[in-house]
């Protein structure tokens, strides 16, 4: 039986969820077999009758997981033959903190970027639901939020130097090969790419070079997502 | 023979900088019998006939190593049986990630908090060498660069927010115990905790938990060269 992952979705088929991406990029790197099944916001509570309110959730023999971290200790535990995500015990912790960052630094920035393109892609019942909770937790409206954002993305731009100072010496923050790490980093930037002509990177930064690696991995699994740069 | 740490210093046997910490707490963390030198800015030329430029340095059977991280990585080779600073090669690749974040988002927010309290602590040559190589570096006096801190003091508060993440869930950022990535975290708080009184976290912060932690370690290291809070 392949594996079931519920991948967040907009309109024309669009799979912006960042979480939902760092679960396709480890699936596709544990070589398990799935697919990735498109559910939109409105739909997430028919998973599991009401009792999982977010994605990535996938369905496996052994039942239902959430969460992009708890779904990436499961598939090292599950599939210790496949390419490591983690390499290690100190590795797990280590991407932990890295995740948190990645949370905080980088995603709390793209949302103010993107927040009002996403809105874009849903369908008129989701927009009511998206614009509804977003600007109740934000305070403020989508059109606000993302105001500004030319000046705005010098925070982000400046919150990915240690990625730039890591891709200095290797090609990819897991050392010689992707690891979970790259798939973490790789959520923020399919999240904006896939909805969003903004240009989150400078045209000269190092960091293209490591999207150009990205996107030659797993048949083109991140280009395929990305319409936009 | 005792391995030599070649240990930056200033008046009063301040012992402030953010690298030569995480070697003293990797050496301790290996339990490698070892003596921290103090060397004055003007007298680490003396060390290797001006080959080597920065501290921490250190001198085993087999030679000098400089820099924190190569002292580090050499150290969990060397010593494979004592405690881990790493926990595997995917913790090597993690904490490098983790060791470049410090050094621009933490490191680099803290270095304009505490720098004439740095001078403050120094001997009337170094005070020379250190105010012309800093103000050349920055552009600026040291009183320019160091004023106005009450208030930029927020940007560090902000970057350290994954730590805060990550230590809801573990005493350390190594998890059940500390790892590198601890003693790099703990290099930037020490900087400034030798030279200055100046108050990095607001008195709720969690973070003040793992500093307690933190000075609870091998006998007190911490706690011995932090002066002030």
């Amino acid at each position: 039986m392949a594996v079931i992952m519920y991948d967040l979705a907009g309109i024309e088929d669009r799979r912006f969820s960042p979480y939902c991406w760092r679960t396709r990029f480890a699936l596709a790197h544990k070589g398990v077999d799935h697919v990735a099944e498109p559910v939109r916001f409105t739909d997430i509570d028919a998973i599991d009758s009401g009792k999982r309110r977010t994605l990535p959730t996938i369905k496996t023999e052994s039942g239902l997981t959430s969460d992009s971290w708890e779904i990436a200790v499961a598939l090292e535990r599950d599939y210790p033959d496949a390419p490591t995500l983690f390499g290690g015990e100190g590795g797990v912790q280590s991407s932990q903190f890295i995740q948190n960052w990645a949370n905080a630094a980088l995603l709390g920035q793209i949302v103010t970027l993107v927040l009002l393109d996403i809105w874009k892609h849903l369908d008129e019942e989701n927009q009511v639901y998206f614009r509804e909770s977003r600007e109740k937790r934000f305070g403020a409206t989508l059109e606000a939020i993302q105001q500004g954002r030319e000046e705005r993305v010098s925070v982000l731009r400046q919150n990915l130097m240690p990625v730039r100072m890591t891709l200095r010496n290797k090609p990819w923050l897991g050392g010689e090969s992707p690891s979970f790490n790259d798939y973490i980093l790789a959520g923020g930037f399919q999240w904006a790419r896939t909805v969003s002509d903004f240009q989150l990177l400078e045209d000269d930064d190092s960091i293209h070079d490591w999207l150009k690696r990205l996107d030659g991995l797993y048949n083109g699994l991140a280009a395929s997502g990305a319409r936009y740069w």
